[in-house]
Protein backbone atom coordinates (compact mmCIF):
# COMPACT_ATOMS: atom_id res chain seq x y z
CA UNK A 1 0.00 0.00 0.00
CA UNK A 2 1.46 3.36 -1.24
CA UNK A 3 1.48 5.76 2.02
CA UNK A 4 -0.81 8.16 -0.85
CA UNK A 5 -3.37 5.11 0.29
CA UNK A 6 -2.81 5.04 3.80
CA UNK A 7 -5.94 5.92 5.64
CA UNK A 8 -4.08 6.74 8.71
CA UNK A 9 -1.96 8.83 7.10
CA UNK A 10 -4.17 9.95 4.91
CA UNK A 11 -6.48 11.59 7.91
CA UNK A 12 -3.86 13.06 9.82
CA UNK A 13 -2.43 14.93 6.48
CA UNK A 14 -6.25 16.14 5.67
CA UNK A 15 -7.87 16.96 9.17
CA UNK A 16 -7.82 20.75 9.74
CA UNK A 17 -9.51 23.07 11.99
CA UNK A 18 -13.07 23.51 11.28
CA UNK A 19 -14.53 26.47 13.22
CA UNK A 20 -18.01 26.62 11.94
CA UNK A 21 -20.37 23.97 12.31
CA UNK A 22 -23.60 23.04 11.02
CA UNK A 23 -26.84 22.97 13.41
CA UNK A 24 -27.07 19.03 13.14
CA UNK A 25 -26.58 17.63 16.70
CA UNK A 26 -23.70 15.13 16.98
CA UNK A 27 -25.08 11.65 18.05
CA UNK A 28 -23.94 10.29 21.45
CA UNK A 29 -22.40 7.00 19.79
CA UNK A 30 -20.40 9.28 18.11
CA UNK A 31 -19.26 11.47 20.73
CA UNK A 32 -18.38 8.12 22.33
CA UNK A 33 -16.23 6.95 20.29
CA UNK A 34 -14.45 10.33 19.93
CA UNK A 35 -13.89 9.95 23.46
CA UNK A 36 -12.63 6.06 23.04
CA UNK A 37 -10.10 7.83 20.82
CA UNK A 38 -9.09 9.90 23.25
CA UNK A 39 -8.85 7.13 26.23
CA UNK A 40 -6.53 5.15 23.84
CA UNK A 41 -3.76 7.85 23.98
CA UNK A 42 -0.06 6.72 25.13
CA UNK A 43 0.78 8.21 29.00
CA UNK A 44 4.16 7.95 31.14
CA UNK A 45 4.08 4.89 33.39
CA UNK A 46 0.44 4.32 31.92
CA UNK A 47 -1.07 6.88 34.13
CA UNK A 48 -3.94 8.10 32.05
CA UNK A 49 -4.22 11.41 33.96
CA UNK A 50 -6.54 12.16 31.89
CA UNK A 51 -10.39 12.96 32.23
CA UNK A 52 -13.37 14.33 30.00
CA UNK A 53 -16.33 16.64 30.04
CA UNK A 54 -18.60 16.86 27.33
CA UNK A 55 -20.65 19.72 27.32
CA UNK A 56 -23.60 19.54 24.50
CA UNK A 57 -25.12 23.15 23.04
CA UNK A 58 -28.19 23.57 25.21
CA UNK A 59 -26.57 22.49 28.19
CA UNK A 60 -26.05 25.86 30.33
CA UNK A 61 -22.68 24.94 30.78
CA UNK A 62 -21.83 25.61 26.93
CA UNK A 63 -22.93 29.44 26.82
CA UNK A 64 -21.15 29.87 29.74
CA UNK A 65 -17.45 28.27 28.28
CA UNK A 66 -18.41 30.31 25.29
CA UNK A 67 -17.70 33.81 28.14
CA UNK A 68 -14.59 31.80 28.33
CA UNK A 69 -12.98 32.61 25.07
CA UNK A 70 -11.74 35.40 22.28
CA UNK A 71 -13.83 33.10 19.75
CA UNK A 72 -17.28 32.59 21.95
CA UNK A 73 -19.10 32.11 18.10
CA UNK A 74 -16.52 29.17 17.60
CA UNK A 75 -18.14 27.63 20.88
CA UNK A 76 -21.87 28.55 20.53
CA UNK A 77 -22.17 27.10 17.06
CA UNK A 78 -20.42 23.78 18.09
CA UNK A 79 -22.77 20.88 18.31
CA UNK A 80 -20.41 20.11 21.75
CA UNK A 81 -17.17 20.77 23.27
CA UNK A 82 -15.18 18.32 24.96
CA UNK A 83 -13.31 19.52 27.93
CA UNK A 84 -9.70 17.53 28.45
CA UNK A 85 -8.39 18.40 31.96
CA UNK A 86 -5.57 16.29 33.82
CA UNK A 87 -6.81 15.10 37.45
CA UNK A 88 -3.75 16.66 39.22
CA UNK A 89 -3.44 13.38 41.61
CA UNK A 90 -2.95 11.38 39.13
CA UNK A 91 -0.37 13.38 37.59
CA UNK A 92 3.08 12.39 37.70
CA UNK A 93 5.31 14.76 35.45
CA UNK A 94 3.81 18.31 34.52
CA UNK A 95 6.05 18.18 31.04
CA UNK A 96 4.85 13.99 30.42
CA UNK A 97 1.45 14.71 31.29
CA UNK A 98 1.08 17.72 29.11
CA UNK A 99 2.66 16.14 26.30
CA UNK A 100 0.51 12.81 27.03
CA UNK A 101 -2.64 15.27 27.15
CA UNK A 102 -1.92 16.66 23.77
CA UNK A 103 -1.65 13.32 22.33
CA UNK A 104 -5.39 12.36 23.85
CA UNK A 105 -6.49 15.44 22.13
CA UNK A 106 -5.06 14.62 18.68
CA UNK A 107 -6.35 11.36 18.95
CA UNK A 108 -9.90 12.72 19.13
CA UNK A 109 -9.09 15.16 16.65
CA UNK A 110 -8.33 12.19 14.24
CA UNK A 111 -11.44 10.27 15.23
CA UNK A 112 -13.26 13.42 14.89
CA UNK A 113 -12.02 14.08 11.03
CA UNK A 114 -12.45 10.19 10.53
CA UNK A 115 -16.01 10.45 11.49
CA UNK A 116 -16.79 13.11 8.98
CA UNK A 117 -17.16 15.60 11.49
CA UNK A 118 -15.06 18.31 12.29
CA UNK A 119 -13.26 19.69 15.47
CA UNK A 120 -10.83 23.06 16.44
CA UNK A 121 -8.51 22.55 19.41
CA UNK A 122 -9.03 25.50 21.98
CA UNK A 123 -6.00 26.73 23.56
CA UNK A 124 -6.21 30.56 24.31
CA UNK A 125 -9.65 29.02 26.58
CA UNK A 126 -6.90 27.68 29.10
CA UNK A 127 -5.39 30.75 30.11
CA UNK A 128 -7.77 31.32 32.65
CA UNK A 129 -8.11 28.28 34.54
CA UNK A 130 -10.17 30.04 37.31
CA UNK A 131 -12.95 31.09 34.82
CA UNK A 132 -12.99 28.48 32.57
CA UNK A 133 -12.86 26.06 35.41
CA UNK A 134 -15.42 27.50 37.08
CA UNK A 135 -17.77 28.12 33.90
CA UNK A 136 -17.73 23.72 34.37
CA UNK A 137 -18.08 23.86 37.95
CA UNK A 138 -15.15 22.05 38.36
CA UNK A 139 -12.57 22.72 41.24
CA UNK A 140 -9.53 24.20 40.33
CA UNK A 141 -7.44 22.15 42.91
CA UNK A 142 -8.95 18.75 41.31
CA UNK A 143 -8.53 19.78 37.76
CA UNK A 144 -6.13 21.03 35.19
CA UNK A 145 -7.90 22.13 31.95
CA UNK A 146 -5.56 21.17 29.09
CA UNK A 147 -8.33 22.01 25.96
CA UNK A 148 -11.55 22.29 25.06
CA UNK A 149 -12.48 20.41 21.64
CA UNK A 150 -15.31 22.10 19.78
CA UNK A 151 -17.17 19.94 17.13
CA UNK A 152 -19.71 19.36 14.74
CA UNK A 153 -20.68 18.78 11.85
CA UNK A 154 -18.56 20.54 9.33
CA UNK A 155 -20.12 23.94 7.95
CA UNK A 156 -16.65 25.26 5.95
CA UNK A 157 -13.47 23.46 4.36
CA UNK A 158 -10.28 23.77 6.42
CA UNK A 159 -7.55 25.58 5.42
CA UNK A 160 -3.94 26.36 6.76
CA UNK A 161 -0.41 24.82 5.78
CA UNK A 162 2.80 23.79 7.53
CA UNK A 163 6.25 24.36 6.98
CA UNK A 164 8.05 21.69 4.36
CA UNK A 165 9.60 18.82 6.02
CA UNK A 166 13.06 20.35 5.26
CA UNK A 167 12.55 23.27 7.49
CA UNK A 168 12.46 20.36 10.59
CA UNK A 169 14.65 18.01 9.85
CA UNK A 170 17.84 19.29 11.93
CA UNK A 171 19.64 16.46 9.12
CA UNK A 172 18.83 14.71 5.62
CA UNK A 173 17.92 11.32 6.06
CA UNK B 1 -19.28 2.90 8.09
CA UNK B 2 -19.43 1.01 11.88
CA UNK B 3 -16.69 2.59 14.13
CA UNK B 4 -14.97 -1.10 14.58
CA UNK B 5 -14.48 -1.06 10.63
CA UNK B 6 -13.08 2.90 10.39
CA UNK B 7 -9.73 2.19 9.74
CA UNK B 8 -8.22 5.36 11.82
CA UNK B 9 -10.23 4.21 15.09
CA UNK B 10 -8.90 0.98 15.02
CA UNK B 11 -5.27 2.12 14.71
CA UNK B 12 -5.37 4.66 17.46
CA UNK B 13 -7.12 1.14 19.60
CA UNK B 14 -4.60 -0.98 18.22
CA UNK B 15 -1.82 0.75 18.68
CA UNK B 16 0.40 -0.59 21.74
CA UNK B 17 4.04 0.21 22.21
CA UNK B 18 6.60 -2.14 20.98
CA UNK B 19 10.21 -2.51 22.66
CA UNK B 20 11.37 -5.69 20.23
CA UNK B 21 12.71 -5.78 17.06
CA UNK B 22 13.78 -7.58 14.34
CA UNK B 23 17.19 -6.32 12.71
CA UNK B 24 15.26 -5.37 9.63
CA UNK B 25 16.65 -1.97 8.72
CA UNK B 26 13.28 0.91 8.14
CA UNK B 27 13.13 2.10 4.71
CA UNK B 28 14.21 5.97 4.19
CA UNK B 29 10.69 6.49 2.78
CA UNK B 30 9.03 4.84 5.40
CA UNK B 31 10.72 7.41 7.91
CA UNK B 32 10.05 9.75 5.89
CA UNK B 33 6.56 9.37 6.07
CA UNK B 34 6.32 9.05 9.61
CA UNK B 35 8.05 12.75 10.29
CA UNK B 36 5.28 14.05 7.83
CA UNK B 37 2.98 12.55 9.76
CA UNK B 38 4.65 15.00 12.40
CA UNK B 39 4.62 17.66 10.64
CA UNK B 40 0.77 17.50 10.34
CA UNK B 41 0.27 17.59 14.00
CA UNK B 42 -1.94 21.41 14.91
CA UNK B 43 0.31 23.99 17.00
CA UNK B 44 -1.22 26.97 18.35
CA UNK B 45 -0.63 29.84 16.33
CA UNK B 46 0.27 27.12 14.13
CA UNK B 47 3.79 27.95 15.30
CA UNK B 48 5.11 24.69 14.61
CA UNK B 49 7.87 24.52 17.00
CA UNK B 50 9.17 20.82 16.50
CA UNK B 51 12.38 19.87 15.50
CA UNK B 52 13.54 15.93 14.19
CA UNK B 53 16.35 14.28 14.31
CA UNK B 54 16.41 10.87 12.78
CA UNK B 55 19.27 8.93 13.94
CA UNK B 56 19.89 5.33 12.53
CA UNK B 57 21.10 2.12 13.60
CA UNK B 58 24.98 2.22 12.98
CA UNK B 59 25.26 6.35 13.83
CA UNK B 60 27.43 6.75 17.28
CA UNK B 61 24.87 8.80 18.12
CA UNK B 62 22.60 5.69 17.78
CA UNK B 63 24.42 3.81 20.77
CA UNK B 64 25.23 7.15 22.59
CA UNK B 65 21.77 7.52 22.96
CA UNK B 66 21.07 4.59 24.04
CA UNK B 67 23.94 5.19 26.93
CA UNK B 68 21.46 8.27 27.83
CA UNK B 69 17.97 5.79 29.02
CA UNK B 70 17.52 3.31 31.57
CA UNK B 71 16.42 1.17 28.62
CA UNK B 72 19.38 0.56 26.68
CA UNK B 73 18.64 -2.10 25.38
CA UNK B 74 15.36 -0.71 23.58
CA UNK B 75 17.49 2.16 22.22
CA UNK B 76 20.33 -0.15 20.65
CA UNK B 77 17.88 -2.67 19.44
CA UNK B 78 15.65 -0.22 17.30
CA UNK B 79 16.05 0.30 14.05
CA UNK B 80 16.04 4.14 14.25
CA UNK B 81 15.36 6.80 16.57
CA UNK B 82 13.69 9.53 15.81
CA UNK B 83 14.46 12.41 18.71
CA UNK B 84 11.86 15.22 18.77
CA UNK B 85 12.94 18.54 20.16
CA UNK B 86 11.23 22.07 20.21
CA UNK B 87 13.04 25.31 19.22
CA UNK B 88 13.45 27.48 21.81
CA UNK B 89 12.87 30.47 19.72
CA UNK B 90 10.27 28.97 18.16
CA UNK B 91 8.13 28.55 21.31
CA UNK B 92 4.98 30.64 22.50
CA UNK B 93 3.86 28.61 25.42
CA UNK B 94 5.43 26.23 27.54
CA UNK B 95 1.81 24.05 28.02
CA UNK B 96 0.99 24.32 24.44
CA UNK B 97 4.14 23.72 22.97
CA UNK B 98 4.72 21.01 24.94
CA UNK B 99 1.01 19.62 24.32
CA UNK B 100 1.52 20.16 20.81
CA UNK B 101 5.02 17.88 20.97
CA UNK B 102 2.48 15.21 22.28
CA UNK B 103 0.24 15.49 19.32
CA UNK B 104 3.46 15.53 16.65
CA UNK B 105 4.41 11.95 18.79
CA UNK B 106 1.16 10.75 18.50
CA UNK B 107 0.79 11.22 14.89
CA UNK B 108 4.15 10.09 14.38
CA UNK B 109 2.99 6.77 16.39
CA UNK B 110 0.20 6.30 15.06
CA UNK B 111 2.29 6.25 11.13
CA UNK B 112 4.67 4.10 12.16
CA UNK B 113 1.77 1.38 13.42
CA UNK B 114 -0.59 2.02 9.94
CA UNK B 115 2.92 1.02 8.47
CA UNK B 116 3.23 -2.19 10.37
CA UNK B 117 6.31 -1.19 11.84
CA UNK B 118 6.23 -0.55 15.97
CA UNK B 119 7.74 2.01 17.95
CA UNK B 120 7.64 3.05 21.78
CA UNK B 121 7.58 6.82 23.38
CA UNK B 122 10.58 6.92 25.31
CA UNK B 123 9.71 9.64 28.01
CA UNK B 124 12.64 8.62 30.56
CA UNK B 125 15.39 9.96 28.22
CA UNK B 126 14.20 13.70 28.52
CA UNK B 127 14.98 13.65 32.41
CA UNK B 128 18.46 14.60 31.95
CA UNK B 129 18.33 17.13 29.13
CA UNK B 130 22.20 17.82 28.69
CA UNK B 131 23.15 14.20 28.66
CA UNK B 132 20.79 13.42 25.94
CA UNK B 133 21.47 16.67 24.00
CA UNK B 134 25.25 16.04 24.22
CA UNK B 135 24.72 12.66 22.72
CA UNK B 136 22.83 14.05 19.34
CA UNK B 137 25.45 16.73 19.87
CA UNK B 138 22.52 19.67 20.21
CA UNK B 139 23.12 22.87 22.09
CA UNK B 140 20.97 22.92 24.88
CA UNK B 141 20.61 26.37 24.54
CA UNK B 142 18.93 26.28 21.44
CA UNK B 143 16.65 22.93 21.61
CA UNK B 144 14.15 20.96 24.58
CA UNK B 145 13.98 16.99 23.80
CA UNK B 146 10.64 16.07 24.02
CA UNK B 147 11.03 12.39 23.21
CA UNK B 148 12.83 9.69 21.46
CA UNK B 149 10.74 7.59 19.58
CA UNK B 150 12.33 4.23 19.40
CA UNK B 151 11.01 2.28 15.94
CA UNK B 152 11.64 -1.08 13.89
CA UNK B 153 10.34 -3.93 12.62
CA UNK B 154 8.05 -5.56 15.56
CA UNK B 155 9.33 -8.99 17.22
CA UNK B 156 6.63 -8.83 19.73
CA UNK B 157 3.33 -8.03 20.01
CA UNK B 158 2.38 -5.15 22.21
CA UNK B 159 -0.17 -5.43 25.43
CA UNK B 160 -1.13 -2.79 28.15
CA UNK B 161 -4.43 -1.94 28.85
CA UNK B 162 -6.90 1.29 29.87
CA UNK B 163 -9.23 2.51 32.33
CA UNK B 164 -12.95 1.84 31.23
CA UNK B 165 -14.36 4.91 29.68
CA UNK B 166 -16.65 5.82 32.78
CA UNK B 167 -13.16 5.98 34.87
CA UNK B 168 -12.42 8.83 32.57
CA UNK B 169 -15.59 10.67 31.86
CA UNK B 170 -16.43 13.07 35.04
CA UNK B 171 -20.26 12.85 34.00
CA UNK B 172 -22.42 10.42 31.78
CA UNK B 173 -23.16 11.50 28.19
Amino acid sequence: MSTDDNPVLRAIRDRRSIRRYTDEPVADAELTAILEAGRWAPSGLNNQPWRFLAVKRGDPRHERLAGCTKYPHIVRDSAACIAVLLEKEAMYSEIKDRQGAGACIQNMLLAIHALGLGAVWLGQIINDQALSLDALSLDPAQYELEAVVALGHPDQRGSSDRKPLSDLLLEKL
